[in-house]
């Protein structure tokens, strides 16, 4: 902020609207000092300005002024104007407490040692030059884009650059026209949700996402929750179920991280060929696998076009990006264009166009090598120093994405998480994501947010933490 | 994109299962260089490299590289490696065609002449060169708020600057607390429709936002449509309709850009202090008053916070931004907080921060200040203009905001614009807003994208045909 900026005011309440304008303006002026709106140093408009801009008399301002000035609350100085004074003596505006409980990775970090979070990204392998070029030379060339509002799907250029992407990275072939952009899974399940017939029955993981259940619930659609056995879904309890769409996250299941066979996946296509029925795979975090052979995606064995497949830059880019996007199938497009009334797409154009930017110019992809590089070797820390403890837990799905999970030997998870808490120590009790399912002593683990040089000690001082428990 | 930029290839779609591997992999490749996703000129991964990514042997690699290189979809180049053949001759890519209908202002526009459209800002006016300055700034010093999920309100700097820019500039005091940010007026009104008892009733205007209706009709919420006498939604038939929570566009109602006057506001803020009533006041382009004594919000006057109020950078910087704000009553936000399951704030982080960059640094301000007087000049020359066919239109709405309405004397509107259409000019008719108002002699005239120095030519241009008709 500028020494001394002008303050601008383009209003006065009717609060006030018994006194004399004059009043009005200086309560309202005087309110704002002491609430800290107004701050020290600034100019109060001159009064030619600020007559203009209420459409009120110069006088009046005048006489507002003057008041404020007889009471200490600004002072003139000559041929300048009126300065708001330093209050620190006569008052101090309390600092606002936040009402809210603090996001995941925000807590106090004063206390935190380690944080076992897994809703981020490594925050110091983002490529912040590549991005600050990137934003220049995009707001350099499109005055016009950025002056109205954005294509409902999203922006050409980024389904364009998605659509290649998929077919490279994911093996399918998705037109431009069938991919829409939105701010987040969140968004763009309860899209779907709207796409989709009303009278679906829906089937979900458990555990899974809860919000996912929340919104459904919301919206008034039918759900089941369906347990997991180690190849995820099975199609016996799927049937039973008598759902129609089936939402799963295949690639990498949050939160137990197990990795559909493909067996199993055929098995659920088959069960989705069906009329009227449709597989939602979630694919999150796919752009991570360290073991295997990677397993394409449910939407590349897609012959029938059954499958609704959404993608996020959340893992491979950032999730301060919130940037997903949804893959339709044909048979859905019109659903969707049909809607009788289409939202504007939620993501700013200059984020799809810097996305679209990143990967056309293979920023991205190289980006993406050498998070893998990264997050490989930080999953090798993580699993080297954890099966030093194998009496007190087991590593299980670590093979893919940016989080793994802990089953705990000798110990509740939440009980764990609080003590580890005390300590400084922050890790996730899966319960958090169980909707029906029993999972207390299961721990998730994220390796993305701290650094790759911490994170032996971090794993260490958990260990110490299980084996004092 | 960089001339010899190397392919990458993390899966093998299952769809050629059947086939032995090498021939997967050449039918995969074969399919991606026909259909344009891998391009001429780029490079091959190399055989190490794909072998090691797609878990195969380098032996597979080899011979299905060899087949694209017999086939001569690929030529090998000593100690370089293979790269993509110019296909010209042999196929050229289907050009996709939009399945979708244009966007408003996104109509082809060779044949375009004028379009006053409504959604938009002036793009010449953007201040590109600050807005490059900002997100370099903020990205060079935000690395770990890019590197995480935003807090589920907004992020704390921009709910702040908010909060000393509504007093300054609406003449009311939010708390940072009592705010949260979002993607555009559909976003939060549909957070709204949650917070908000699943048994309210609401009253929306008619003329108003049919997409509002549609998300009320979506969510299985109860809604009635109030049609505006000349000072808006009245007394009368908002206490008939049984409503428990009114939303209006008191300060310049959409789309008939009538202003409410006080006393219609007191009455509506008398009858929201019923208990478990609301107003839901929607101040979308508040920033720009060109006539009388600005009249000051709902919210200013709002003794007994019952006010919701949404607020938009939509028309005071862009809508290509897509941040909108919501200020909650204080007696909503543990509604609000106590929704079972809290989604993210779907506000890019980096969005959020430039935002509150420019608001700090005075830029904003600057910016609104230009545009006040900008689209004061282009009201003025569209008045003047339009004043001169007195016989054919009269103009309404004309004292705020970015658009005016102009009702037609001797044609429907809806003819008329098509008319219009067809020689290059396009207009808005008010009927598209219509739930069940009848509108049919009314046009939307939007001035915000129209250069200043072609708005005479435009308005011109348009009387002429009025006077076809």
């Amino acid at each position: 902020m500028t020494e001394h900026q002008e303050l601008e005011l383009h209003t006065l309440p009717l609060k006030y609207q018994d006194e004399p304008l004059y009043m009005q303006l200086y309560l309202h002026l005087r309110e704002g000092i002491l609430a800290g709106d107004i701050k020290a140093g600034e100019r109060l408009p001159s009064k030619r300005r600020l007559a203009d801009d209420l459409k009120i008399s110069q006088n009046t301002v005048i006489r507002a002024y003057q008041h404020l000035v007889d009471e200490g609350y600004v002072k003139a100085l000559e041929r300048s104007g009126y300065y708001v004074e330093e209050l620190s003596l006569l008052y101090r505006p309390v600092e606002t407490t936040s009402l809210s409980p603090p996001a995941q990775g925000e807590k106090e970090s004063s206390k935190i040692l380690y944080d076992f979070a897994y809703g981020g990204v490594d925050p110091k392998a983002l490529p912040l030059k590549e991005l600050q070029r990137a934003y220049r030379k995009v707001i350099g060339e499109s005055q016009l884009e950025l002056s109205r509002m954005p294509h409902e799907q999203g922006h050409e250029k980024l389904r364009l650059e998605l659509s290649h992407y998929l077919f490279r990275a994911r093996g399918f072939k998705a037109e431009p026209e069938q991919i829409i952009l939105g701010s987040g899974t969140d968004y763009l399940m309860n899209l779907l949700f709207e796409i989709l017939p009303e009278d679906a029955l829906y089937a979900i993981e458990d555990p899974g996402f809860p919000r996912i259940a929340e919104a459904l619930k919301q919206r008034k659609r039918r759900y089941k929750c369906l347990s997991l056995d180690q190849s995820g879904v099975c199609l016996s309890d799927l049937e039973k179920s008598q759902a129609t769409i089936l939402a799963v996250t295949p690639s990498h299941q949050f939160p137990t991280a197990l990795i559909y066979p493909v067996n199993r996946r055929t098995e659920l296509l088959q069960w989705a060929e069906e009329s009227g029925r449709y597989l939602i795979e979630d694919d999150y975090d796919s752009e991570f696998k360290y073991a295997t052979r990677p397993i394409p995606p449910l939407k590349s064995m897609d012959q029938k076009d059954k499958v609704i497949y959404l993608g996020s830059f959340s893992k491979s880019f950032s999730p301060a990006m919130r940037v997903s996007y949804l893959v339709l199938p044909k048979s859905l497009i019109h659903a969707y264009q049909n809607k009788q009334v289409l939202f504007p797409c939620p993501v700013p154009v200059l984020t799809q166009l810097v996305m679209a930017e990143l990967i056309a110019s293979g920023e991205f992809s190289r980006h993406l090598n050498r998070m893998r590089l990264l997050y490989k070797k930080k999953r090798e820390v993580l699993v080297q120093e954890l099966s030093k403890a194998k009496d007190y837990c087991a590593i299980e799905g670590a093979d893919a994405g940016l989080h793994l999970v802990l089953r705990l030997k000798r110990a509740r998870a939440d009980h764990f998480a609080e003590k580890a808490a005390q300590a400084g120590i922050i890790c996730y009790p899966m319960s958090d994501y169980s909707i029906q399912a029993e999972l207390g002593e299961r721990l998730i683990l994220g390796y993305a947010q701290i650094d790759l040089a911490e994170l032996e000690a971090a794993s260490q001082a958990l260990i110490k933490l299980l084996r004092e428990i």
